[in-house]
């Protein structure tokens, strides 16, 4: 059975580089560095698409297959650095959500569908 | 009680952005472009770090919660991306981890505890 | 007199860096991993406009002076990353376009003006 | 002959992008994107080395080569996206380094050869 939880996704990446002798590349640093390398990779697919076409871009297989690939990628290297690091990532979102709510808070509904 | 999952930790998002009109924003290309942003941000707290003081990043409460902070705004765009696309991260990462272990076979232990 | 032509501006980055002890922080992987956090910091100006509002970033004095500035960080940090390594940057630019000319032939000037 | 002035290239990459059609592409916005994934294909190339090995990426003439070749990259964009929104970028940093000086004062030199 392949596990689907983020704790469970942690747990194998970390045995996955612990097999391959990778640990010694995983300084803090190096994930960081990855993350956001491969977070470009996923912003290249998109660099010269029109807002529209970018919101179509599941639509052809090619495309899809890029996309949903390099998503692994920053999140295999979001959990490692997380895990590197001591970070829970749920926690740390749900924290800064609980901060966000009240330091913006919603717009009236009345402004919201207001025509302006 | 708080939801810690992703999943409910992505509906969340949604509700947040919808509350607030923010979503003629969110479109795929520029959640992709504030994702590689949030990760470059992350990873302005490391660059000048050598790859010992990037171990130790944890220990000094500032840098502490700055990368806490951080570690929170890449997720959430993750997730916001995802959501805008329909994709399932957790699932895409799981599949690549099936195909990442077929290509690259674990070093064998002996070779991995052998001086060289 | 300020020196306006690149290898002048780059002699500046190193006598600067050096009259401060910065060397030390200065090798390649680090002023790249800065270039790269830079560029993040120039795209996050540009993240959630239009294309067409992003046409116009410079008539606004408090963003144009943000780009402005941004840019000059990019450069600093491009010019010093190639001072480490003895590249010459516009040596570089000026090979790969050789190359591209070839690579990417014109498009003819009727297609060009074609209706499709 | 080749110009290899800045200015010199940045009319040849005009001249380029106009005659294969890719002006329509050219938004700052894209070009800002664009100039942050080749930032980031730079520090790929960077990622898993230590700061020693970071030093010593042009003996071999592979990666010596990769490396040149996203620094042409990084200058291409970086001087297309300055052209598209009329900003000199060696005014830009020459400006930004008259403040730098006043603003980061250099250590004495007595204290730069201390021994701590």
């Amino acid at each position: 059975m392949t596990e689907l939880d983020m704790a469970g996704l942690q747990r194998r990446l970390t045995e996955f580089a612990a097999a391959r002798d990778w640990e010694q590349y995983h300084t803090p640093k190096n994930l960081v560095a990855a993350l956001s390398v491969e977070a470009a990779e996923l912003l290249e697919i998109f660099q010269w698409l029109t807002p529209e076409q970018s919101a179509r871009v599941m639509e052809r297989p090619e495309s899809a297959h890029r996309v949903v690939d390099e998503v692994a990628d920053v999140l295999a290297y979001l959990l490692q650095f997380c895990e590197a690091l001591g970070i829970d990532a749920l926690a740390a979102l749900s924290a800064k959500m609980d901060r966000n709510e009240t330091r913006f808070p919603p717009v009236d509904s009345a402004d919201r569908h207001s025509p302006e």
